[in-house]
């Protein structure tokens, strides 16, 4: 049942502006206040760990993002909120025509990428640059860290199916961003009805156990569902006793419906020893001639238990993965930052003690370089008015730097909004999972596997260093 | 700068009749193509493990729930879009005039409440009962979920202000029910300008590394800062060096807006040592007379580093709190869960190989008692057509019983919905906030402790074993 999506706009929400830190709009105020409202400033966003221990991210929420952008105002009751907070009558006028007109640079949707290289910058004045750190932030860390998670299980998974079943256990509405991500990150379908309707991700899903309990018999339940859906059902065998019950009455019921012509697609295990009851329910159904009959399986998976039931051979066709995808349970959250790099053509930098959180200073862009096999080499971060380079030196141990030349890139980031409207076609969520099947192809398999991955090189510009450096001397 | 709150209405969310899983709208055409949408059934909530490895989970999400039932429908994108997915004519008909007319019993919104307690009891047709699941589960296991979190900070942060900073990590638009819960349990402030203007919940927040780095000097930046927010400014200290630079500024600030007869609120640490950095600007500040001048601290907090910094008795005033609050980040979700118990007068239960996964049977309610000082003893689960027990006995050993004679009790469900109409007052974030402070004063420290707390006792009626028991045996 692959729905044809009715449209593919972000969720309706009616308040992006307000969904914000009140310190970006305290900082407003007092950039307006200062007279600086049109200065011109630039802000980086880039992560700083890998979230789940692995070797990649892949990037998202960027398409979410460029939409609320363009469309965000602040309406009339939020105005008369935040005068009742105490805002001041001319800001408060700014804010009743406030729009947004900022230049964004990003990677693709679905782009690979790593710790420190930057995947947005955004230009504009310094009130509207500002103003949506804490939207940014919110949409692209989530739904970066859940297409992540969801790669790694697709992954692990190779040719099985995974699916999405986890709405119940999202935090909250953010289970419109989890099931996004997830679709990016290469799932094959969600349980989430809401997430088909606007992004087209095909939708799964039969029944529970109190389907199965509801009835008299389980016999008879499987029965009456696969009356309604003869070639679709997949049903759930393990409300009495999986082997002894839920098989055996599956075995009758798709010999009935092989009577009628129909072929019953599949069944679902969601509880017990999943390697042994799969192995144990495939020799059943194989011996009965029911060769056809998928075994779908569910119960807090994750890339972990799902690479432990592929070494077992276990003879699964579908996973359905829930809690552990959409709340990314042992890493929920991605550590994105925004940070300031320049104002009014000053490069800008956060000098901190410990040198690794230290930012880099200026507007900058990045060459993405790729070896001769055409395998993903390094990130050079090089400043926007270099063309290009030869060398990148790590940002911390200058000794250690490394030769590009004669190879190809690629840059990183493309101008997606100019002056507030999108100004590249925003590409379908279907069309961000393929760019990240593609990319993730590119990408050498020591940086995929699940322990200790190798780490992928991102360097720097001499002249990006040497202007760090100069601003840190100053500092 | 506390808000008059705008309003108390649940997010703008259009789609909470698709925000569900497609099961369960298989499931509902099911039940319609089988003549069975009429008929009575009773479904419980609970949840089965507490999270954090705590005591007891504050319970929340229900005002919003209700309000999202009372108002629940398909619209006619929704019903083309279902078209398309091959929905039988005959159920898209119903489904165009479908409303909820559901009776809900639930807790009160802020109870303190335990492992397979029920706390929310449906009842209504089968299809109307099963296809309020995914948004049930989805909205009150996060938002108790979080407000268990928040209520833990709050309890070891003693009589020090906890404020909400998380919505930049929040997952996704996951950030709205973030902080209403976070508000629940009893933090005081957040930066989330939304869920002030939606729940009330009073604003926090001041200034980011930008504001400071923007500006030739930090210096520069406090002053231009204190201009407009003399009263109420939060100097954030640590963008250069905070007791070489960032104090001595601050001091220096101070001091200026002393002689224009203005107090400095207080400084930010978001970076370093928090106990020694705390204790050192604390001494400097007093040092100069500014005792007055406000500590708060930010980064990476949760209850743990909380209760490290108290036992130091760092002298902080404000904790900022931000991902491993509004993400729950130990326990990322709460395992809540909506089971069949009554079909047509039918008691139901789910018989599982695992015996402590198997649910209760009938149509129960849950009454409370009370030990002699007042304070919480156990919960008892009987059968809604019993009066009271005077004992009760463990689920899985009944041996193990309790004696409830001349005990105090409360019935722990109310009638909040019937009909589908909310026929109970629904409180606003604030009270259901000073509910779960009064009823956190009821129960004992040894349930509140972090290590190994005490399990609090919840036991079944004789009338609901023996039922229990015997639809075990026909099964």
């Amino acid at each position: 049942m692959n729905p044809i999506a009715y449209n593919n706009k972000i969720p309706v929400f009616s308040h992006p502006a307000i969904y914000t830190d009140y310190y970006e709009l305290i900082m407003a105020q007092g950039y307006f206040l200062a007279g600086r409202k049109d200065e011109d400033a630039s802000f980086d966003y880039y992560f700083r760990n890998l979230p789940f221990k692995g070797g990649y991210v892949i990037f998202a929420g960027i398409t979410d993002l460029l939409e609320i952008l363009q469309d965000y105002k602040f309406n009339k009751d939020e105005l008369i909120f935040l005068k009742n907070l105490g805002f001041h009558p001319d800001f408060l006028d700014y804010l009743a025509d406030f729009r947004l007109h900022l230049d964004v640079y990003a990677a693709h949707e679905g782009e690979v990428v790593f710790p420190n290289t930057l995947t947005i910058r955004i230009e504009g004045s310094i009130i509207e640059a500002q103003i949506v750190e804490t939207i940014l932030l919110n949409i692209v860390n989530f739904e970066s860290l859940i297409a992540t998670k969801a790669a790694r299980m697709v992954h692990v998974a190779e040719h099985r199916k995974i699916l999405d079943f986890g709405l119940r256990r999202a935090q909250g509405l953010g289970g419109i961003q989890a099931s996004k991500g997830a679709a990016i990150g290469g799932i094959h379908g969600t349980s989430n009805v809401y997430a088909s309707f606007v992004h087209g991700t095909p939708v799964s899903g039969t029944m529970a156990h109190s389907w199965i309990q509801s009835f008299d018999s389980e016999l008879a339940a499987f029965r009456k569902f696969t009356e309604y859906y003869p070639d679709t059902a997949v049903l759930l065998v393990d409300t009495y006793n999986t082997l002894k019950s839920g098989i055996p009455n599956t075995i009758t019921v798709a010999k009935e419906l092989e009577a009628q012509g129909h072929r019953l697609k599949g069944i679902r295990l969601d509880s017990g020893d999943l390697a042994y009851l799969s192995r144990k329910s495939r020799e059943m159904l194989d011996e009965a001639g029911l060769e056809y009959i998928q075994i779908a399986v569910s119960n807090q998976l994750d890339e972990w238990v799902i690479q432990s039931l592929q070494n077992q051979k276990a003879p699964i066709d579908i996973y359905g993965v829930g809690t552990r995808l959409v709340t990314a349970q042992d890493s929920p959250a991605l550590d994105g930052v925004y940070k300031l790099s320049s104002v009014h053509g000053v490069p800008k930098m956060k000098v901190s003690e410990n040198k690794s959180k230290s930012t880099l200073p200026g507007i900058k862009k990045v060459h993405r370089y790729f070896d001769k096999k055409g395998m993903m080499y390094c990130d050079a971060i090089l400043l926007e008015n270099e063309k290009k380079v030869d060398r990148i030196y790590h940002p911390l141990y200058p000794e250690k730097n490394s030769s590009l030349e004669g190879l190809d890139y690629y840059p990183l980031l493309q101008l997606m909004m100019q002056d507030g409207k999108i100004v590249s076609a925003l590409p379908s969520t279907e069309t961000s999972a393929k760019y990240a099947r593609e990319q993730l192809r590119k990408l050498y398999p020591e940086h995929k596997r699940f322990e200790n991955p190798h780490i992928y090189k991102v360097g720097i510009s001499q002249a990006l260093m040497e202007l760090r450096d100069s601003v840190i001397k100053n500092v």
